[in-house]
């Protein structure tokens, strides 16, 4: 597998700021389609749609159809709608995702769930949802819509598919990547995807853009489940040892269930079964995790990812945006250290 | 107003088997498509949204799109993917519903939030309204997309605006309409303007099948707010009193509290903050709606609305499905009685 893999380049420090950079106009572009379409006459909409959107955030999505567009010298200015409809669904699932996971903080804010509550958290999920189709009825492609609508459903499956495993001791590998695929890497690759089929840069070009978006996709989740169990709150955003009160069956744990003794084996279960989560529980999870390195292996297969995305570049000329997609993927796995 | 409308037939009793044997067959051909597209690899996908989805409902808003393209001679098969379409964003909000009122009965049985939890429910809701815009996509007609992407956005204002007048004793008649305009009408309205777009009828035909929809959509929920305060759970399917105990501002609470003396006043705005919740209140509040004569003025007004819907479709030469609707417009209604 690292035989086909290009190195990552240890010259250039891994950062989003190429990236940030090359699509800073855009964005702009992009900030305004958002700010003119979330709003409604129903008051409630914008003001809690506007708590998350204008909350921060990276905008990684809409800056990958960004990028994707830049790279492919898009003339036009279609990406500016779809990116806005990319980061719209975006939106709707974090506002749907804390519901479902009762989170208390998201961007370092509390969670829209417990300001106004699970009812109007789940509605103005779903009108962000339709806002964002009609975004993509109005730029008129089937094609994106096709892709984008299968996208969703992919990331609606992926997350009952997640539910399903929750608490699950018993959830594999395989499984653990089918679900982060699902719910993380299809919106990735489906952001990037939109940007050659307006630029009607042929199959070859779509092909390459969704490899890249679903690879960076993977590399940053898995990227994010080591960081729960390591990184601070004010880094993060959200409350450190999330995903482990929530039993929350993802990579870290896998390894580590599978990799420790009988006792560390009923430790993990008991965990992810909501029977550990005190503080002195998530301490000791750490310290096992340390011992069957099963951090740091996480940390690897996202560096085999990332590596993967960069390589899926391979068949575009060498330019700025290029470079800058580049360095996101380092990026993507950077951030744990 | 009453000048411009068609007096209802008393020589033939509202039903809605005229509507249903017209679409029998056509309704079969839907089911299948349902039933085929609402599977996942994730078992609980069809588990839960099946529960709901088999577990009967009138089929109401595809079989006004069968109709309607009956309406039309429309001799294609389009319009049972696009009904299939209509179902399903109607039970993904069916489900978000049941989690936003926190629903104990939907249709006779348990509500699916408590049987699978508010996670899986909001998460299936997702997956259908999804899979709805596969559906549309699939068949390609991007106005068909506009109209039902711009009803999903306006029923989920709709949604939160209810929301926002929960409890909100000062609701006015006008706030009233809009919110059941927006939550139940627009997808009324909007299944029965496909088929003519997809039989490409022409713009009047689009504007008459909208106005029978919307109508229609109007006075069946007009209605169904005065059966909550007058019907028995085995005919509802859901709980007697439910829009009560969730304070839900309907046209029946408007009018007896608007007309009613200072005490009563007293009582509405108590009962419609929560602090009215036992069987005493609901058979006080079921006296003042009597006296106040808010439950036959609240019918009287579906009875208006289901006359548009039926003046709606005079452009229409006579015909079994034309006869079909009008009696479909007075069902609406008599269903109360």
């Amino acid at each position: 597998m690292t035989a086909t893999v290009t190195p990552l380049d240890p010259a250039r420090p891994p950062s989003l700021a190429g990236m940030m950079a090359l699509t800073a106009n855009d964005m702009n572009a992009v900030n305004a389609v958002i700010l003119d379409r979330m709003q409604s006459k129903v008051a409630l909409i914008p003001e809690l749609a506007g708590h998350l959107i204008a909350g921060g955030g990276k905008r990684m999505r809409p800056m990958l159809t960004l990028a994707s567009a830049a790279l492919l010298d898009y003339p036009g200015s279609r990406h500016h709608k779809l990116a806005a409809a990319v980061e719209f669904i975006h939106t709707a699932t974090l506002l749907h995702d804390d519901v479902v996971d009762g989170s208390a903080m998201r961007r370092g804010k509390r969670a829209a769930n417990l300001i106004w509550g699970n009812p109007a958290t789940v509605l103005v999920g779903d009108f962000l949802f339709s806002r964002a189709f009609e975004l993509m009825v109005e730029d008129g492609s089937l094609k994106v819509l096709k892709v984008l609508s299968h996208a969703s459903a992919v990331i609606a499956e992926g997350e009952v598919d997640q539910l399903t495993a929750q608490r699950r001791i018993e959830t594999s590998e395989e499984e653990y990547l089918k679900i982060i695929g699902a719910k993380t890497a299809a919106l990735f690759a489906a952001a990037c995807q939109v940007a050659p089929i307006i630029a009607e840069a042929g199959e070859k070009a779509e092909d390459a853009l969704e490899a890249y978006g679903r690879n960076l996709g993977i590399a940053f989740q898995l990227t994010d489940d080591a960081i729960d169990y390591t990184s601070d709150e004010e880094t993060m955003g959200k409350g450190l040892g999330d995903d482990f009160r929530d039993g929350k069956m993802t990579l870290p744990v896998i390894l580590a269930h599978a990799r420790g003794s009988a006792e560390d084996k009923a430790f993990w279960k008991d965990a992810m079964q909501g029977n550990r989560v005190g503080d002195e529980d998530l301490q000791h999870a750490q310290t096992l995790l340390q011992q069957t390195d099963a951090l740091s292996d996480t940390l690897e297969e996202a560096r085999t990812y990332a590596r993967r995305a960069i390589d899926a570049l391979s068949i575009f000329p060498d330019s700025r945006a290029k470079t800058a997609m580049a360095d996101a993927a380092q990026f993507a796995v950077a951030r744990a250290y």
